[in-house]
């Protein structure tokens, strides 16, 4: 494999080149209009022109982008996350293409891509599944039966619903069948069908994921687990590796039921098993993403292993390196997914240009971007500047590392979501481990962050005046510096 | 301890800054004339002026220093490396003034900033030395008759020169008797004094350095080895961990000597045990360092262990929170030391000003600088001006993700070693790992950059064209990219 095509544009498309880079493997980059200047572009052996920027336009134009492999003559496609990365259809084109896509089959992508099918396929080998109904039902005595053999706590949902819509909690069986009725009725008069499922409603629950790879031979390891718990809209926004709630044993049983998940679907590449987990550390399958996250540097930089080189040596047909056995985890991760979105305005997504833009450094510090200063965050696109990625001896020292390194972090131009990200790690609930994915909603309002950013304010009109008056005065640097450490500190009181 | 001042600048200040600042300890930078806006001095929690730009007016000041602990109400000082760090008398005042130093005793200070005394003191412990007169002679039978007991090859050298003068090589023992009388008169005409040493010459030497750590308890530890070889003018430019040469049994025997040197001075501190190792794999004591060395992070890579947390921890008291066996050697580093000079020119330090720089990122890169764009490279001090780490698997990632990080590297307006380090990492003998100390000098020409400079030109000139011509034809970048590409790989054919 000499040449491959990055069918991805911003920090992901970079970090794919650069692993090809290190293998001798020339890169193609595909942009769009509003990415003409953007970073993966200059990166590139080569860039192709490929549309407008909606990506509707672009970058999820596959025929545009088998297009541009015959013109530089690129054997291979690695679609990154997100736009066409999980499509089959696409899969399948470019094998019609006689190209290599670098992921999973297209058969994989299907049956992983939906639901039921991705249940049926892991029933075979008896995966943990949320328990409940697995068909729609409507009569209340039926549904009260599977309810008490579930047990409560109880979430009643409509079939047609979505987003939350015709959902009902139910406590204990003596509510049951009130509840019951009111969500058919409910559901009947919103979506016109009144069919609800029946689960047990996990309270507290913690997102666990594992990472699997598997190669043409047959061979599937885990590289453990993910921790995504914090999470705003759905969203997953810091995540870590591993997780401060899972104990070995767990770790190797769900390990364990990732691999039969892969295994179910002869699972070939860098592939996400997605979990969820109980008070009472039960876990159940929810599903499996058929493409490299948004989070796998956590996974890298505890394994040591880089993903990309990964991926294409798997494509290229080589087998696994090595087996289960001879993985360990080696310290501790966490990313926090920076986006220039406003923390006090609902993280609306913010626009502008990066005026000032210095990234954090030194040891245990990885940033994976796209940008540099100067340049605009384009409208078109996830909101997501940067990951700010950083790795401790423990988890402690993960955590101070990244405080270090969001204090570190200099963007102007921009609101985002760096200070969000300190007021989670710093959080004694975070920092202790105790904390699930209702995090956000529990502890966060935009209240949480006006002190620092009052605080702020006023530590650059103090430094503005310093600067104005280095020049004559040598010590006002000193004193200054030491005022406002003192009223810091002082404010930190309140 | 609550706040330290660094008595130090550039990188290896904002270096230590970092870990100060993630244990949640508070900062002091000093700083010359010529830093004023440096950025040591920006990342300080404050900052205290000392001085004109010379360092024996500013960074070599003892006084100045402990009298900004006294203003900044600082309980401690890092020296860093250079300046005043294995200064024993300043360690005295630093302690006379109530402060602590965190850093050896002044007393191993002493005993290993001498080589005699440092010999004597490791001979307690029956560590090698290279073979030959413990004492200067003049006696051309007494001389060859050591000579034979020590074995050919022989060098003889004038116990008064220095800087290779005065040297002479003898290969075989019939040639003895007539280099001797040459060395003598030679070394009394040149320095009055006709005395000279006898000693094995290593033909092949290799540098390797053993890092140690002690704490206020007696314990001492080692971090395994760096291998040092790639040296220009007896300096390092290039260090990796671990030696591509080490067996673990060779590995462990020169650790174990390594902690044998340290506890003869019951060393407290982190501290560097120096060896030559010749074509038997026999290894000599050179010398040990008292202070963090330039290339200590390529330790940590490969440890996971923050040395300057791990000296703030000692001089904090505490005791080593690990034992021998608990340390163990995962992954590979490479460190090549970036300077500002100029490889066409002897390596003369190069002047100007930084006006683009941008540093590499991504997987297993790390940069210790202490510049931005725009910045000037001042004459005053070591015109190094970042250290670029890389992490890998194993060895050969390590030197693949060099050559990726060196070729993403954007220095302009000054001449750097770049591509001199990329001319080593890729050179047969470094990636063999069959090399020693004279790799520069046998291999390395300022030729050997030529090709890559006209290229570079050349590739400059057509990125220019490029992006003039861009907005009229939007396929150029790709066609003009796949020209470059084209060119580059028949040029590497010549």
């Amino acid at each position: 494999m000499n040449k491959i095509l990055v069918a991805n544009r911003g920090e992901i498309a970079l970090r794919i080149m650069r692993s090809a880079r290190e293998m001798g493997i020339k890169t193609v980059a595909v942009y769009s209009e509003a990415d003409r200047e953007s970073l993966h572009v200059r990166y590139a052996d080569e860039a192709v022109f490929i549309g407008p920027s909606p990506s509707s336009q672009s970058y999820l134009l596959g025929d545009k982008i088998i297009e541009a492999c015959k013109i530089t003559a690129a054997e291979a496609i690695h679609p990154g996350y997100g736009f066409l990365s999980e499509n089959a259809a696409f899969a399948r084109s470019v094998k019609a293409s006689g190209l290599i896509l670098i992921g999973p089959t297209p058969k994989a992508m299907e049956i992983m891509g939906n639901k039921l099918s991705a249940k049926a396929a892991a029933l075979k080998y008896n995966i943990p599944m949320v328990p409940g109904t697995e068909e729609a039902i409507t009569d209340v005595a039926e549904a009260k039966r599977r309810a008490m053999e579930v047990g409560f706590p109880i979430l009643i949902k409509a079939a047609a619903g979505g987003g939350g819509k015709g959902m009902r909690i139910v406590n204990q069986a003596a509510d049951f069948e009130e509840q019951m009725q009111l969500a058919v009725s409910e559901a009947t008069s919103a979506f016109g069908d009144g069919s609800v499922f029946i689960e047990r409603y996990v309270s507290s629950p913690r997102h666990i994921e594992i990472q699997v790879l598997g190669d043409t031979h047959g061979n599937i390891v885990h590289l453990f687990e993910r921790e995504c718990s914090i999470q705003r809209r759905h969203q997953k926004v810091i995540e870590e590796a591993p997780s401060s709630i899972l104990t070995d044993e767990l770790r190797q049983k769900m390990g364990a039921c990732a691999v039969d998940v892969a295994r179910s679907v002869d699972y070939v590449g860098a592939g996400t098993v997605e979990f969820i987990l109980d008070e009472n550390r039960d876990f159940f399958f929810l599903e499996m993403n058929t493409r490299l996250q948004v989070e796998h540097p956590v996974t890298e930089m505890i394994t040591g292993l880089d993903l990309v080189k990964e991926q294409i040596k798997i494509a290229r047909g080589e087998k696994l390196s090595y087996q289960q056995n001879d993985l360990t985890i080696n310290g501790h991760a966490l990313e926090l997914r920076v986006y220039a979105e406003d923390p006090d305005n609902n993280f609306l997504p913010d626009i502008g240009t990066l005026q000032t833009y210095n990234i954090p450094k030194g040891n245990g510090v990885r940033v994976d971007d796209g940008f540099e200063k100067g340049m605009e965050i384009p409208i078109y696109y996830d909101p997501m500047i940067a990951k700010l990625i950083t790795y401790g001896k423990n988890r402690e020292e993960a955590m101070d590392r990244m405080v270090r390194a969001i204090d570190e972090y200099d963007i102007t131009g921009i609101k985002t979501t760096l200070g969000f990200g300190k007021f989670v790690i710093q959080h004694a609930a975070f920092r202790s481990g105790n904390f699930d994915t209702h995090f956000v909603g529990k502890y966060f309002n935009s209240d949480s962050l006006k002190a620092d950013v009052e605080e702020e304010a006023l530590i650059a009109a103090m430094i503005a005046a310093i600067n104005f008056k280095k020049r004559d005065n040598l010590r006002i640097t000193q004193e200054s510096k030491s005022a406002i450490s003192n009223w810091k500190r002082n404010r930190a009181k309140f």
